[in-house]
């Protein structure tokens, strides 16, 4: 079957200007932010047909359809579109890159318009509250005041618990794919291993990197990806992929060319780590993991609030879906966040444990189950 | 109860000369091998009662009593001594520092007898046989040829398999604890990805920061250590140790701040890496991490002859101990390497799996069972 595939134009929007600053968590405001965004679909005239669809770390706003400059298609094209799972015959379907990122929207790389020098450092730092309060005024721009479904896997899917509990009355249901309502001590001391990579950097410099030539903290940044990448895929996948290689050929030519990457999970890796740096940037990498670790909303200082915003909406429906393979976010961190939210009063919770063998990353794959856990979750 | 400790003086012994070189598996040789070991006990007339304990990754010779400079216990004090496990009032103990490390045994970070300067990338390729040759050189030089038990944890357990299968004739028996016959490629990535980061590290300078001023690949090794010691631990012991603290105070005071380790997994972590790179050397890490990668002796072109040295031998006790929280070496590798010994022919292979929450690391720490595994695997 041929299918033609909708092209997807990113588009461009400021969402806060000077005379209409946003205020961040922190305290402080920004007075100009832009977001990238893609639409699919069309919003109809009651305009209650919208899906916003929250992404991952890294990924962007181009989730579905094919980019015309690059015909590569979107990171979540498998389920976005005509009569696909997340289907845009009938709903409208909204994706924005995050506040922090370097994919479009405002974040620590872009021209401080107080000074026309990039942010770096002197950036704010961010909530994943704010990175919801800059997609809500994406949606206002839009004409989007309701959403049928808020839907995201990993980070993508801390955001839309967010925004359900800072705007219960503005959400219809969520769909909380391998995520967390708070990140364990692992995976916490991943993050930090990670961040710390890039911070030793003598290429970090303080994050002045972005004024001067050269390249960079490349190494750090690529280490840390390096790491994270594990953590991102499952034992069982890399033995499958990579795994089955002869043994080391000996002897080795000289010292040199025996501890460089050469075996094919040693290539592989050190591919991920390459072709990271070319498209990802270092501050926004510690922008949007740090966020991450800070998410907590049922501990802590914000815990009654976020009860108190469930307990007002108890029978919106919460869809939680974990992969078996998945050591990063699994299914004991969906079923504490199930918890939370059942013990806050949500009466409409559901976990789904799905088995697929990529392990965090089968969201972005051909995971058995999702596309039907996707379809039913909209259409209930 | 009060016990008077045993001191312990590391020796160091010449085990290779002009006149006596070793040559190595990849066919170079070193003319000048130096050994650094302790022993603990007295080796009886008959010379039968000799326990060897190999040591793992980041370890060195001093594996019992007390070190008179620095009051440090040995790695592995709690097992060694007199009326413990490894009981020196009945077995003359003896714990070599590997080829390759910078703790007292040569290694790339030793001077070449060639130049006067320190080998870096010129010291040759090394595999586990050789850092058994080196201490069978050793065993040697203190009238030990045969061995009552061979006994070692993670890399001290590949290097007592290698041992017994290169030199069956010589081993009773083998205490072989969270280790692996062939690591798996979740394990080469991590290790992989370790490495890369200390090559990467523009101090690392193609190893000849040895010669220079300055502070080597400090960032790389630090980076590569802190992922590795997560790799170590249990998620369930972070969880215990660090997991409960407090959600993060915001706002914070600025970015840098916000991104700096501050949280008790972060400068927990932070502390792992800085004071690691106080005491090993980046060269011997890349070249004992080399080694483990490549071991694999029931696989490639080495199997037939590891086999038939197992078969010709089929008597010798082969003691597997894994811990359940380990997911570095856990039962799945000692389940793999006891079928691999029983398929070669193997007849006394026991594969014991403890319950400890540490992690790989529960072979230093006190986990239950752990002495008597070993008390009864040397008596039987």
């Amino acid at each position: 079957m041929t299918r033609t595939e909708p092209i997807a134009r990113t588009e461009r929007v400021v969402v806060a200007t000077h005379d209409d600053p946003l205020t961040l968590v922190c305290g402080r405001t920004l007075d100009h932010i832009e977001v990238a965004y893609e639409t699919y679909g069309t919003l109809n005239a009651a305009a209650d047909n919208a899906v916003y669809v929250c992404h991952a770390l890294t990924a962007d706003a181009h989730a579905a359809g094919i980019d015309p400059a690059t015909g590569t298609p979107g990171w979540w094209d498998a389920h976005i579109g005509p009569g696909r799972p997340i289907d845009t015959d009938r709903f409208f379907v909204v994706c924005g890159n995050l506040l922090g990122s370097c994919l479009g929207t405002t974040g620590p790389t872009s021209d401080d318009p107080a000074t026309g020098r990039p942010y770096g450092l002197t950036f704010p730092p961010i909530h994943i509250a704010d990175q919801v309060a800059v997609h809500r005024r994406l949606c206002a721009a839009l004409g989007v005041r309701r959403l049928h479904a808020l839907v995201g896997p990993s980070l993508g899917g801390m955001q839309a618990l967010q925004w359900f509990l800072d705007a219960p009355e503005e959400v219809d249901r969520t769909v909380l794919i391998a995520t967390s309502g708070r990140l364990s001590a692992e995976n916490r001391a991943f993050s930090a291993a990670g961040r710390q990579a890039i911070l030793d950097d003598p290429g970090f410099d303080g994050g002045r990197y972005l004024e001067r030539d050269g390249p960079g903290p490349v190494h750090g940044l690529a280490a840390a990806r390096r790491f994270a990448h594990i953590t991102y895929v499952s034992g069982g996948s890399l033995e499958t992929k990579l795994g089955d290689e002869p043994a080391a050929a000996w002897p080795p030519a000289d010292a040199a060319s025996w501890l460089a990457p050469s075996r094919a999970v040693e290539t592989y890796l050190a591919h991920q780590g390459s072709v990271f740096v070319e498209r990802f940037d270092a501050l926004s990498y510690l922008y949007l993991t740090r966020p991450m670790d800070d998410f907590a909303p049922f501990h802590g200082a914000g815990a009654a609030r976020a009860r108190a915003a469930v307990a007002a909406h108890p029978g919106v429906p919460h869809h939680l879906v974990s992969f078996d393979s998945d050591w990063r976010f699994g299914v004991d961190h969906a079923a504490r966040l199930a918890a939370d939210l059942r013990n806050a009063g949500a009466r409409a919770v559901t976990q789904t444990e799905l088995s697929a063998p990529w392990g965090h990353d089968s969201f972005l794959l051909d995971a058995p189950g999702l596309p039907e856990q996707l379809e039913s979750a909209l259409a209930d």
